[in-house]
């Protein structure tokens, strides 16, 4: 069985695709997260419908966190 | 009694059908859960009212899940 | 006095109709559910403005579920 | 002082009228309720802005309920 | 300072104006509330956009109200 | 470091503008509030798109408020 | 591992911009926050899809919050 916060291990320093509530995208590279599933992306880059921006460091909100895909 | 935590351990390494609150629905091998029914699929497929895409595996929080489907 | 999780014991084995928050609507019997009111259907049909169809057996969240209608 | 708990002690087996939060207006005999302010609901009568319908015994979740007027 | 609780006990027994999530809007005398803003109202008049009704004695949920204003 | 509730401490008795999730502002002298950023207000004013209005005293759920602003 | 509350205690006193739920923008010095990433910004400049305006210092609620980008 793979436990969701064992895989979250697994895939620090890794890229990630995060999909958050309000409809928004986010790459970059997952460097840390805690038991909320709050996370630390690094290189991020956001994608909304209409745009695409470099957000550099993000601390994102578990709580508005819908789906997390590593890219491995 | 069919309790639904049991029922997801009797899922486990089958494919489910997941609705999620923002009306996406995900397809894939269920490999593990924890108590707040966070899921990892692998395999997963994606599909929205627009498009169809391959996401390979995935995180999905417990509380964005509205429905799962054993696909037995 | 009828508490709701006696009346959910009642209704084991018996035919439901389900309204959920997202506005879908399902019928299938109940046949488990936990004190979150997490809810396992079998013969689920699920029914939107849009369609109707058949879903098997079907795991519900509780905190999604607006209102439980047994069929007796 | 009223406490509200104490005014649903008062209303069981009376009339009530129910406001959830997606709208829908439900009246029916008030037979139980829990902590949560789950309630069960006999002879349930749903109305929403297109229709109107019998539903009879209704297990309302507590977190949906926006409002209850007993009708006394 | 005015805690929130204590302008709640001195309010009771006088009018209240009362902004609900939902958008409507209830005057009514406050007989009684807990820990939770759970309130009873009586003599209760609500106010949406199309129209203004009477509703008698109310029980709010306590998670749907948005503001309460006493009119003292 | 400057803590939310420190912050909220020194701005008793001052002007603030609050904005609620239902997309209300309002300006008042904040006179109270409790552990969970319930708030009291007075002399508050309420500015939605539509319209501008005395509310004079007003007790508002922390968890509808999105920001505070002190007005010094 | 870069923990997200380690990160923000290493942003305090630098220039942070914030993501709301209700979809403003906020960017400003972070001088404080608590265990529910409530936080006080201070010279703030918030930005709707409408106008940008200056706010001065904010208290804005944790639960609210969807990311935030640290301007280093």
């Amino acid at each position: 069985m793979v436990m969701p916060q064992n895989l979250l291990e697994k895939t620090l320093n890794k890229q990630v695709a995060i999909k958050l509530k309000d409809g928004r995208s986010m790459e970059g590279k997952l460097v840390g997260y805690d038991e909320y599933m709050n996370m630390v992306l690094e290189g991020t880059e956001e994608e909304t419908k209409e745009e695409k921006r470099r957000l550099g460091t993000v601390i994102l909100r578990g709580n508005n966190v819908v789906s997390i895909s590593p890219k491995m």
